[in-house]
């Protein structure tokens, strides 16, 4: 029997006012989604084109036209609703409401009278769920249901609930194993994550049954994709497809079979946080504990120390075990919003801080690169080694940019970025009876509803600076008792907690600290964490990586710029026997704690112009200064290294 | 004024001997000429099917059917005949040549009325020069051509010239400026430096102007193949075109203004080749000095160590200055092939060894890399680093193969190997006049018409081993006088040379050692090369190689391999304080001298399973073992590295 799963707190009840995360958490209500409206609309000038709002229009036959953009285009407005539903639940925005009930009116408008909604297989009139394989509408539909609770719960407005209802009615009726039901399953998974939560916000039981149908179909003889026409005859929406495998959607074979991580990176981490829901849904410890080995086959043999996953842009996919290039990988920013979730939810259901971890490491490194300091521009995939000048002219880095870019033909990611920054309490705190989690350590003032009362928590860090946090604790009744569990983050070596000054004890259970008390207003906790600089190697097995370091403080990863540190950064040794100095820069990034290291480079002025010659090179000392991973490219195209040579 | 132009000596005059050379050298003739005609015929089980002879037949109406394999399929037959014409004039083959007599049967039967020959646009009865970009039918022409002057000189037979000179006549009524003739060149060159041959040995002065004017209005604006149809339309044959540039196919700026080697490397390559041919034949100075700029920027910014070209797969092409990486790259056996036939036409022109020097590196090393030992099985991709678990498994490589293959759907490169190991008198000698240049040590008898008589030279090679060389030489007529050019190869730091023991006085001009002299039956050069093991490093501009040696001897690039080294061969690094040891392994891959290398490697057994972690890896002393990169992949698969972390 698993435990109770923790739950989020409301968002309304989560303020942040931390001086790093609120520049992006701030972006996203005042720029990234007016802005995103007005890209989705065709507004905004040098853009690439969306259509995404004018195929619903042509949909509900306000205008005459033909289905634009990728077979998914609706999930831009999904996600864009999605956001702004969290965005509204923090902060009232009557403005951005308005907007987003009109475009809820738009989206039912496009909905079939059988319930059905999507703008391309209505608009195009090809075949409903001919090609599950391709043809994203489950996909776009998960989309849908995902934005429609986040409004619900974020707005309390019935409409848009009713719209994914209808659909998921639908959907229930034409899939399943019964005679006469398609006994098919998506190409992407996505719907079954949304349906797990459709049926938690309803209770109605076969959203739930439907989402465990598609996850328990997956994969098993005779394989559902190989029956559909787009594989018959080799005919694909994407050409690319006929080259992909089975394992490129995780349909190789039938999940209980899967315990590695594999294809698609953002198909597969759907997937699997589907699996996990399932598993806590069911009580299915199997499917749990089967989710815990795919998720550290990732972590221990898949990811980079950024947090990003997909090693290959080909298939934008897993590869093999330790493989995991710097400069040709894809490292999709999506993928890392999914390696999110599903980290979420097992640590939801698991207590354990590995989870959480993980979490914290994907959050603070690969999503914010995804996001220019601007809000407006973004990275779809994210190297951790980058020479403008080969990028730009050896295709097998085509997919990756030298800019972040204002807006890509394929939306998915700077929805996506927002979406999760918009949600970002739902990662930074939990409770569960009467027990509240701290999870991040982001400054934010919370009311959490315990079972003993409400408590006031006004949480101040200053942890990517000196590890140091304080809690300031008001429970709504003198001497309430509840426990308050704090995360103790893996890297630390070091952490001393005082409860008013005092040193407490605690106890402490998978990377948790648990303080019982009965707490007074105005109780104080002190949490202090070691965030000095540590250098931090990869595994041998990585061949990429063989005798290489990584800055790290805290959770940060840090690199090198060309901005600060000149070209060739590759020619750069470390030599890490010298402690690296904290140096705070007040103007440098919106203020940054910078990295200042020692150690030699190659004098490129001695060198020759031999290409292939018996002379070694001759190396100079010099110091090179390090900022974080998730603020690079912020001031001009240049190279960018997190790798570092050690000496 | 130009110099005159080297020669060929008669390939019927040359006879290797070479116990390294040899082994490649009898397999053209007797495993792989006949085992590629099985392959045409489609008579290899579990090979691809070729559909190249089969073609043929259904063109001349023999059979019924469709045009089958690529637009370019009949060269397989051309590149097949002509590796069948070096081989039988070095020695006669009737068997062979009644063979190919019936497949030169069967291509004048299948030429048209006109002259026009192409099998695929006779079978599909597209209409002919309506996609110069990527139809190749210059380029098959010039495939067809090629062969066909080799054959004559072979055989002397005119017929297959007959044929060739019908399709030029052709041509030349179709092509030019002026009015009513297509004012188009070819997307892939090829025919140009075919047509020069073909005037060579005609005299017939219009088709030295055809492949003049080909040559001199590629690229010129507004550019040709902007006015096609698959370019207007994006209609393409080989969709990926849609994604590339004009630099793909040389044909972004005018040839004079062209100073830097770009695009496609094949095309490229054969492109330059014409550009020296015409640079000489035109006395253009002006074109000449373009090609050593060219040339310069290949050699010595754009190639691999092992003479290979092409930085990238997508488009198999240049990419960008000092891009070289080792296991993403291309480095396509026919662009070697390419860049050897550049080379050798600038040293015939120039008598410049530096370019013999590439030549030398690119057949000792990328050539013969190409091919099996076992004759039968071929690369067309030659990385300098290759793990199979990543290569299998990491779709950015997907054009690597872990082990060579039997024969490739587009097969180019096997006989493009085979016509260059076939003809490879004509890199190893050339002469002028009264001088005999020798270029490769390659033991061989030749018998050289100079001006002033007959001469019979043996040379005896030791070169790969311990760098003596020695020739006895029998001039037809006592005290004869005419040069013996030596070639001294770049890398040797000392070359003593003796002429019958006694220390001879020599002229040095730009790589050559030229003696004159009266010779006497039985004079003996003994040359002494220093050919000792000697560790060579990139230019730090290469990323990819900071840090890393790699160990030539010779002419000849060493590597690990993990059946010698054990896996994780990019753990190793390489103590360059001490000497290589020399161990001849008489067994090793049909006798081998390898390369005894110390160093240490990383000791994994007491690597954890954690993917990140602050603790340093633990390194242990180790001997390595290097062979030849030219025999790497011979026994099986496995690692393989040329360029290793230096100590």
């Amino acid at each position: 029997m698993l435990n109770k799963r923790l739950k989020n707190i409301d968002l309304k009840k989560i303020k942040f006012h931390d001086s790093f995360w609120n520049r992006y958490i701030d972006l996203v209500d005042d720029v990234i989604l007016p802005f995103q409206w007005e890209l989705i609309n065709d507004n905004v000038e040098n853009a690439e084109k969306s259509y995404c709002i004018q195929n619903f229009h042509v949909a509900c036959g306000d205008i005459e036209g033909e289905h634009q953009g990728v077979v998914f285009q609706d999930t831009d407005l999904a996600k864009w609703l999605e956001a702004v539903a969290y965005s509204i639940a923090k902060k009232s925005n009557p403005k951005l409401e308005s907007i987003a009930d009109k475009a809820i009116d738009l989206i039912a408008r496009a909905q079939c009278e059988d319930g059905y909604l999507n703008t391309y297989y209505t608009i195009t009139r090809k075949p409903r769920w001919s090609n599950l394989y391709e043809g994203h509408e489950l996909y776009t539909a998960g989309h849908m249901i995902e934005a429609a609770v986040a409004y619900y719960e974020a707005t309390g407005k019935k409409k848009f609930l009713g719209v994914v209802c209808r659909f998921a009615d639908y959907m229930c009726e034409v899939f399943g194993e019964e005679e006469g039901k398609i006994c098919g399953y998506p190409g992407h998974p996505e719907v079954e994550l949304a349906l797990v939560k459709l049926y938690n916000v309803t209770g109605i039981r076969r959203y739930l049954e439907l989402a465990n149908y598609f996850v328990r179909t997956r994969g098993k003889e005779p394989n559902y994709f190989l029956s559909e026409d787009s594989f018959k005859n080799q005919n694909f929406i994407f050409p690319e497809f006929k080259y992909f495998d089975l394992k490129y959607s995780q349909s190789h074979q039938p999940i209980h079979k899967q315990v590695t991580a594999e294809g698609h990176a953002v198909r597969a981490v759907y997937l699997y946080s589907a699996m996990a829901d399932l598993a806590f849904e069911y009580q299915d410890e199997e499917l749990l504990k089967q989710c815990d080995i795919i998720w550290n086959n990732i972590v221990e043999k898949k990811m980079y120390i950024t947090g990003s996953i997909g090693s290959a842009a080909f298939g934008e996919r897993f590869t093999t075990d330790y493989d995991l290039p710097n400069n040709t990988n894809y490292s999709e920013s999506c993928a890392t919003v999914g390696l999110a979730m599903f980290s979420n939810r097992m640590f939801q259901i698991t207590k354990d801080g590995k989870y959480m971890d993980i979490v914290e490491k994907a959050l603070y490194n690969t999503l914010l690169a995804g996001i220019a300091m601007d809000g407006k521009h973004f990275f779809y995939v994210n190297p951790l080694e980058v020479v403008p000048k080969i990028v730009e002219n050896n295709p097998t880095m085509r997919h990756v940019k030298t800019n972040r870019q204002l807006w890509f033909g394929v939306a998915c990611c700077p929805p996506n970025i927002a979406r999760t920054l918009a949600s970002l309490g739902n990662y930074t705190y939990a409770m569960e009876g009467n027990s509240l989690y701290i999870n991040l350590f982001i400054s934010s003032k919370l009311e959490a509803n315990l079972d003993s009362g409400k408590v006031i928590l006004d949480l101040n860090s200053n942890y990517l600076k000196d590890g140091e946090i304080t809690l300031l604790v008001n429970p709504e009744n003198e001497n309430q008792e509840f426990t308050i569990a704090l995360r103790k983050p893996s890297f630390t070596k070091n952490a001393t907690i005082k409860v008013n000054g005092i040193v407490n004890k605690y106890h402490f259970d998978k990377g948790y600290m648990y303080f019982n008390r009965k707490w007074k207003t105005g109780d104080t906790i002190t949490l202090n964490l070691d965030v000095s600089f540590r250098y931090v190697r990869s595994n041998p097995r990585v061949r990429d990586n063989i005798g290489k370091v990584s800055l790290m403080k805290g959770p940060l990863v840090y690199c090198l710029e060309e901005i600060d540190n000149g070209p060739y950064l590759s020619s750069i040794k470390i030599d890490t026997s010298i402690i690296p100095k904290e140096k705070y820069n007040q103007t440098l990034l919106g203020g940054t704690m910078c990295g200042l290291l020692q150690g030699m480079r190659i004098d490129y002025s001695k060198t020759g112009d031999k290409l292939y010659d018996e002379k070694k090179p001759i190396y100079v000392e010099d110091t090179f200064l390090a900022v974080p991973y998730c603020c690079w490219n912020n001031r001009g195209k240049g190279e960018m290294l997190v790798w570092m040579r050690e000496k």
